[in-house]
């Protein structure tokens, strides 16, 4: 994150109302660049806890934290996780305890968890503790977990049931995936102010970010009033496709996607959103692809290396709902 | 640590049975010179839990760590507590997102912390724990929490009645002291061990070590069954002040004892330990104090800079058993 644009906090922003789904990596970036145009408090980023885990006993939350940390300017852009300047003391020295080290929880990192675990043995909620933590960290977005209660996405696979963070991480993605559960979510609620800022009527746009629609985006949509609400908001729904010719830019995506039986293309992205959202963005290498498509699409460049790449598509994606809005054309809003 | 003598973990060793009551710093100076002149499994160090305490949602047993640290070779030598070359990334990043940091929680220290309350949470003892922390430090001593229950020493003062840890650390121990109550310490149990290593008919000696009688010993001491068993034992009882001169090595012995209306002098030591000892060791600059005292008195270099010193006094310690066992004329002895 080099150069004026980066450099500046107080860009001049948007004041559009946007709300962004969000899963981890591929999400934040997105996340970032909306961010970085919007005046404080228009972007709300509801993100997914479906691979939130327990781990040495610490509540951690991957998804909310790597957003946490890209708006905070304070991840590892070459890891592609965690904080940057990270040190390990601590997990090294809980291996020399005995005890688990295949996740690895940098000393840095750490005290979201621990302030956090102690923040819902209180009885915290939390939402409350990610905004504290997002206005402490000086981020303008609304960051808000999709839910305040516990949903846990367990990977069916050749070797059994396995939780998220086993499959993902322990055992690195490696088991042929059969299907996908999100325990809990069916019972679970959404988080104050999620519902309210899918229904506000003075929405721009909402935002399905670039991330896993399997992993990431499906835990969310599956929390019961999620789906309907974007359903009926009078916003348009923009999806980010995660494919880009062919694979995906970051995790596992492509690779669940064959299991799952679906090829990794934008036909099978289109497809997975059917009915839900109004416009697909696909990135400029999948223009003929796009072309094809039973949805809206809008073909630009999705890869986002640079802070530039990252403002310019949130700025994008924010025309293109201006202009589906103009033209009332969307195959939802059709069919209202 | 430097030496010949300090470099061999495998000293020729002590086969003798000892047990050892110990608090933090200063106790651990000598449960290390007992460590390294000890067979593996021969000493038991009772370490007190009255200074506990659960900060940031874990659970901190600064006594038994530094037990642990001082004897698995990991203390800081010069800042005096916690883990050489420690880091601090964990507080200060806590202390970014708006928690406590007062108590200064090092990424090296946090593993045991973090490790240890999941431990408890799962509902394992705080005995178990600490007997597998020091085996996996290699350590030879059996160290033992004086209980697995929560003791917690309160301070009562002109400030109020605090924590321990709020009048040690937050408060520097400014506050005056009025006096000192150990809660849950009247209900609990000793640990597993320690009351069977107190009565071992084999036993060759039973060691107060030169920690602060009032906030580190009398926790240990207030356990039931703890005092009669040390009064009840065929070994001797053998103090060693942690007075040298009218003041303390370390820590705040001197100040309290004045603000408790004793004078720092091994006279006043000598009586708060009066009919639990059979010894009490002093210091050679306080030889001629030592002449007057009512217990029998051992008068050697207290003081334990180096390891060569800690070696030293465990030394004399057990050869001062040895000649009251030889003897049998102990004060307590006699009066049975």
């Amino acid at each position: 994150m080099t150069g004026p644009v980066a450099a500046g906090r107080h860009y001049p922003g948007e004041e559009k109302k946007i709300v962004a789904l969000c899963g981890g990596v591929g999400g934040a970036k997105l996340a970032l660049g909306l961010e970085r145009i919007s005046q404080p408090g228009t972007t709300t980023i509801v993100v997914n806890v479906g691979d939130d885990f327990e781990h040495l006993g610490l509540r951690i939350c991957p998804d909310i934290d790597t957003v946490l940390y890209t708006l905070g300017n304070l991840s590892d852009q070459e890891r592609g996780w965690g904080r940057a300047e990270e040190s390990w003391n601590f997990i090294e020295n809980v291996k020399r305890l005995g005890g688990d080290d295949w996740f690895r929880l940098g000393d840095k990192d750490l005290a979201l968890h621990v302030t956090r675990t102690q923040h819902l043995h209180r009885g915290g909620s939390l939402s409350d503790f990610v905004a504290r933590a997002a206005k402490l960290l000086d981020i303008r977005s609304n960051i808000v977990p999709a839910t305040d209660e516990v949903i846990s996405t367990m990977i069916d696979t050749d070797q059994g049931v396995l939780p998220f963070q086993e499959y993902f991480v322990k055992l690195r993605c490696v088991p042929r995936i059969k299907s996908i559960q999100f325990e809990g979510a069916a019972s679970a609620v959404a988080a104050p102010g999620v519902l309210s800022a899918l229904s506000d009527p003075a929405l721009h746009a909402i935002i399905i970010c670039p991330s896993n629609p399997y992993l990431s985006v499906d835990p969310i949509l599956a929390i019961p009033g999620i789906t309907a609400a974007l359903r009926n908001s009078s916003a348009p729904v923009i999806a980010i496709s995660p494919i880009v010719g062919g694979a995906a830019i970051k995790g596992p995506t492509a690779k669940i996607m064959t299991e799952l039986n679906f090829a990794p293309s934008q036909r099978s992205i289109a497809a997975h959103y059917q009915g839900l959202i109004d416009a697909l963005f696909v990135d400029v290498s999948d223009e003929s692809e796009a072309r094809g498509l039973s949805v809206q699409t809008f073909v630009v460049p999705t890869v986002m290396t640079t802070i530039e790449q990252k403002i310019q598509l949130a700025r994008d994606v924010i025309d293109a709902a201006a202009s589906l809005r103009v033209n009332s054309l969307s195959h939802r809003g059709a069919a209202r």
